[in-house]
């Protein structure tokens, strides 16, 4: 019979930001439902943090190996099938690489791990156990990114010979990590948040949406990162150059120091007979470009969609979907992937179309090839 | 101890459209479950709407009365709390009495009733039973509209002149209804939505906007209704002039043939020393404008917004926020109010911030109003 | 031999407005030529605005009289072919009637006069003599103004049924015309705008723009006038319903205080297959919407436009024109009928294509009946 | 005694492109009279084409040898006063140098000379005779790009950190230069357009732009360049990272392969403190961002823009300007310079502000750097 998909969530605790992301993003559909979680390292913090989520305090644990043993004993139909990580970089790998080792599947936020040696080793394991694991790179969540996916991978575009992905913040510009803010205190520490600031925190998410939109893979990169603010150990800003397989050519820019920018993720994809550009902060709007004919606007829900559109989105024709939505478009996916497994079925494509250990793996290397190239004085460095 | 807030559902089965939106709108906090529900009047496709949802199947009614009954004699930490009603406009009012008799809070779909008479004997009842109820009146819903009334209450704008609020929709440009299209049949049809086509579906939600955003209330209109697609019975397009109390003017005009057009509801509001601006499509944007300096750009989530919009608001600073995250607040408010209740706290002015029977009841005024001016060549008429 | 075509000014002298906008409007394409002007009713000042556009002394008068005179006695080869009217409303009719009565040919900023009465004896002088007569409607004169015609009038959005036409501006949203300012004086004084202030100022414009694209003529109308600045004898602000001949329904509004508006025309027209919508603000944008595919974006100079916005375009493809240009088409089209009639040429469409006499009749009698209505509560009053 | 500044123009005979325009912009204020041309270098065509100007048969002609020193002849009060140079890039340097070697102004179309080593020759030139030399980068003629300029020179944005400017196109993104279009026939050819195609073109128009607002000169920079269309000589794409004195960093790219759009040269510029934002296709818009206050966004020809703003805005407050008023503010205040020397008044910043000789060298050094750049796999390149 069926039931609800259950998991378990590490980090995320009382006053923790993209925890709460994750809960809405699974809540979305009443499909997933989480039953236990190890939000703090501190255990009076992680049952207080459970209690507010109405969860069992026997199973607000102290500790993700705590939760992944005692999870593993309890029966069958109680156990939790996954576990979330929305902990910082440094503290993605092991829960992930436990987890899998005691069976259950994994979703973690972005960027896998803390190095590239760490998502490597984290890809053999998923390999070796055959278990799921999802990567929230949320922005391939919305509904007209996959459209234009969809569009791109049919050759409307024709052959790609440009990209443009940007993804400007100014959230960063003065040295907010001194004033106690403790989501930019671990981002902009290098034993924290690893070799890159800006570049591993929305670099890599510019990355995989021009890389997913595109079907094709950078090649080499020539890059030039830039701490702006005086005292920052990591790179605050970041301007790429692109060479994608296949011969296009591209920009990629991220900022955190963009004053009066928000989350401005943006692309803009040229083929040899037509262009396309979507922002984030209007998600619901993605623009066509033609040579010799007007730009046509699309607009999420509308009939003249694809299939993939179609299948993540929740509203009626026309209604503006938001972040959330996007973010729960991955939940959904992953969790009916694991529906799969329970069920013996065969995922089709619309059911894999989630981020996993591939994605992290990249990102990954994007990032080691960006600090490199940089240190190099932005010689051309192979992803 | 804190629990979940429980609810049932009525209407919403399978091939329904805004009962899913309804449910996408309670799970999204984790704050209320849904226990039961009655999705059909045929007990078996209303146990397989539920079985799709996880409940359980003594729960999944064939009727409202039989939900009612059976709930109200279940243990009270069992029992749902209240009822949703996501029924077409005739099967409101019904539900919506026999809930409250029998002590369970409501919220319902709007418009209230199928006509003011319901609306008024229900708002006897509501006060009577002394129970909660609310309308999900939802575009009132967006932070930044909740920002627009904060701002206009405070005497940002001055006093108010001016207001044009739109809903244009094209959607039943060409005869839909024939066609077999579930919404458009029942919409289009006087016995199951009442004495005004476009003007109740959406005239309404544009009346509720202009009323929640000015704290004016509309005094008299002049409206001109129109039935542009041939054989169509009720109107599908509507041109209305306002007067506001206190000597404002305005105009508010809806159409369900303006072809192109998805969902645009929007607003204009102009004061002696600024006005305001915005768009349902792109509801993370309020445009400020004033006399003699720049037009300034407000976007959902960030710091400089009032509390009414922060505690709307789910994402951090500047992630769009979409439909169902407003749809979602009436949902969470009305919830938050019932939690008072149970705690026997005293709600604040946040909590209380959902629209209520008084909307309903001034929602259905509008419509005869409306139809009555229309009827007498646009004469002005009292609401 | 070709010539330039030459023209005397009636109005515009040093610290006028629209009459440097006129005479930018005739230099841009170097055809027309300013020989002479009747700038003010000050000799003196008259010289002098003259000496700043290099007239010869001669040939600034000090009255218009003076100036249709003497420039008749001119040997033909020398004589000025038309002139430009562009002194207040009521002081439009006079020296139309005498250039007209003496031969020459006329182009008068709007409204064409200062009553209805006045516009139809000038149009019968206009057809009793022949000459020609060519009023600045300007903003019909934008190439996508022209396009939107275009499509209209060739079927492409069926049948029309709604129109939305507004014409928002905040410039008069305090007593300005107190402060000395001039245009407010004249504007705001009924001796010198006429019955109307805002709807014959710009409600005209509207008006016009909406019968221009659409082709139908608004049949009769519903207005509700206000003078929202305290001691303000014209209406600063207007809201009228419209009934156009086969059955199609519209709003129009118009506004002088509705602050932070700029001069933000624009328009809105639906049929049964298609819509679109277009703004003076960005005019270089025409939107076109359609039931089930994507909105397209049209854009000034792109050889997908037709052969009127083509005719009205100077710059290279997608180089953005403006407010000037759209004058100098008004004045190009009427200086090339000039030409037609000096070479015995027939002239074409796009020749023809300005606003003329009738055009101005029928603004005058739409100030009329906006007027009329409002006086009656609103009652539907014929144009 | 005051008079019309004249001049003659060399190319821009029937058929031409940007002589059209040229024209178009000496026109507009009615300060400056065309009054000769060698307009082909075919007497035959020239004189057709003077003929379609109104101008004496005797001024058309024949190359522009011919018409310096004919002119040169010509009493003072009759003679040209400078000439416009609108031939293509290899044509630029030999008329400008005997010009200003026979005691004419010169203004002259982008770029300035076919490469680095004239444009240097040509400064000399400038230098020694002491005439005018005025370059036409348009797109700084803006008055919203004056206004962001005059910002950020006063320190509003702080110290600037980030530029990002673009300039995509899309006409060439076929091999339209061999279809026989001449504007694509020259602009790929390496003989008569220089060492690069699209960067010369407009990516020069990228880098005035970004250095005339910042006032920050490109110190060095990376460059990759490539030709997508297959068989063409010059690069039709460019990407390329870029340090500023002073630390800013920033990045820019044009194209002329990116289908669908049509001129899109577009500015963001970063400071510690603030940002801004400016669209050529949106010419009146320029969008002001915070940190931690609402977006503003500033149009053209209100009060508060600052005196350069002001100065070269002709048009009321808020009604959009285009592309050849931005030319003509060039011309204008060209002109302005001119008549300082004819009367010896000392030219104040206002009349200044034209692209001069220095602009052109400028320019031709970037195009070398970009170049060389790229022929060394996007080596750090000193400009």
């Amino acid at each position: 019979m069926s039931r609800k998909i259950r998991y378990g969530m590490v980090g995320g605790g009382r006053g923790a930001f993209i925890g709460a992301v994750h809960r809405i993003a699974a809540n979305i559909d009443g499909q997933i439902e989480l039953v236990c979680g190890a939000f703090s390292s501190d255990p009076e913090k992680s049952k207080a943090s459970g209690a507010d989520l109405f969860l069992e305090p026997s199973r607000c644990y102290g500790s993700f190996e705590e939760m992944i043993f005692a999870e593993k004993a309890l029966p069958a139909d109680k156990r939790m099938d996954f576990i979330a990580i929305v902990t910082p970089n440094f503290m993605h790998f092991a829960p992930a690489k436990l987890a899998l080792e005691n069976g259950f599947h994994v979703l973690s936020d972005k960027p896998a791990t803390f190095n590239l040696a760490e998502a490597k080793e984290l890809s053999t394991i998923v390999q070796k156990t055959g278990l799921l694991y999802g990567l929230t790179h949320n922005y391939t969540g919305y509904p007209l990114v996959k459209q234009a996916r969809e569009m791109v991978h049919a050759g409307l575009l024709g052959k790609i010979r440009k990209v443009v992905v940007e993804y400007p913040q100014g959230w960063l510009a003065t040295r907010l990590e001194e004033s106690g803010q403790k989501q930019a205190a671990w981002r902009t520490d290098p034993a924290r948040s690893g070799a890159a600031g800006c570049v591993g925190d929305i670099g890599t998410h510019a990355e995989n949406l021009a890389e997913y939109i595109t079907g094709l893979k950078i090649q080499e990169l020539a890059a030039d990162l830039t701490a702006f603010v005086e005292g920052r150990q990591l790179d605050d800003d970041a301007n790429v150059l692109l060479r994608f397989e296949g011969g296009a050519k591209g920009v990629l820019h991220c900022s955190q120091i963009s004053v009066g920018e928000e989350n401005n993720l943006n692309i803009r994809v040229y083929g040899e007979t037509g262009g396309l550009e979507w922002h984030q902060k209007e998600p619901n709007t993605l623009l066509l470009k033609w040579q010799d004919k007007p730009m046509e606007v699309l607009r999420t829900a509308n009939g003249y969609l694809g299939a993939a559109a179609a299948a993540n989105s929740r509203t009626p024709a026309a209604h503006p979907e938001g972040y959330l939505e996007a973010f729960a478009n991955i939940y959904r996916n992953f969790a009916n992937h694991i529906r799969c497994r329970l069920s013996g079925a065969e995922p089709d494509a619309l059911t894999l179309d989630y981020p996993k250990i591939e994605d992290g793996v990249r990102g990954m290397a994007f990032i080691d090839a960006v600090v490199s190239s940089s240190k190099h004085n932005s010689a051309w460095t192979k992803v």
